[in-house]
């Protein structure tokens, strides 16, 4: 990936519209998060802008963090099995090794999701680009004794993550600002 | 419209999909609104739905308030002049007379409206259904004296009530959960 990869001013130097292209999507299907780190610009380097997303999220109101859960697929979950998965989440979801499990490892996820759901009332979301299937499986197990309050903040972190990786994916981590930006 | 108009028991009853299918865009392009709101079920009536999303908009950080105002089209814009925009957008700008406006008309709207955009960084946003092209182009006047602050709180002012009247929309006004609900 990494040829493609923008530096931090050409980030700085995108219309509004092009800077939702290519950053609606790290935080999965909630294009308000870009929207509203737009303001924040000019970012120092991919980090200042993985963090000026971070804090969006932090500052949300409880039923805000939940609603970016919401937003999220189901791990190994149907949009996965019919291919309607957006293609960060294809690519996340396969490098946890979640495309490959055997059909008892992908019911017991199934039951673990479904549990997880029923209790919180939003989608069980993990970083899994930092966990593997098993970790993944022990995980979904231990944050299911959870309170929702816990969950939300939990999930919201995990979301945080993801969004860090996705951005790194896109913006080379070593450019930076270095003298008054634009 | 009527008569195809929901009860706001069958709203409560909804699953989660079906309920972002139907309000996922009573905030122009911000699902997230609803996918928080969700949370606040069950809903007593249209009006209290409509303060669930309002809350949750005036709960918003700054650059929140002005990410929701950035998912906005502009008025009369590009994207209605090649018929790209929501439906929803579409009567609501046509209501107010935006569809039939003179050439002049049309470039003073213009003028106007990337003067707002250049000062403030996001579109102006106004309740096109309480509001005929006359008075459109006299507020955009006018609130192009404003500051970014009183702006954005004005603009997410106006979100709240498109928000409400497209939920009346769709949910029947005068229905209401009178006992226990689900």
């Amino acid at each position: 990936m990494a040829v493609n990869k923008l530096s931090i001013g050409s980030v700085n130097k995108m219309t509004y519209e092009d800077f939702i292209a290519r950053f609606g999507n790290v935080v999965e299907h909630c294009s308000l998060c870009a929207a509203a780190v737009w303001r924040e610009r000019p970012f120092r380097d991919a980090e200042n802008l993985a963090s000026c997303f971070g804090d969006f999220i932090d500052r949300l109101p409880i039923n805000g963090k939940e609603g970016i859960l919401r937003l999220h697929p189901d791990l190994a979950g149907r949009l996965a099995q019919v291919g309607q998965l957006t293609s960060e989440s294809t690519q996340e979801q396969a490098s946890a090794g979640l495309t490959t499990m055997t059909e008892d490892e992908r019911q017991r996820m199934n039951n673990l999701n479904r549990r997880y759901k029923d209790k919180f009332g939003f989608p069980f979301v993990i970083c899994a680009r930092e966990n593997k299937k098993d970790a993944i499986l022990r995980g979904l197990q231990e944050r299911l004794e959870n309170s929702a309050q816990t969950e939300a903040v939990t999930g919201a972190n995990e979301v945080k993550k993801i969004c860090r990786l996705r951005i790194l994916n896109i913006v080379c981590p070593d450019s930076q600002v270095t003298h008054s930006p634009l």
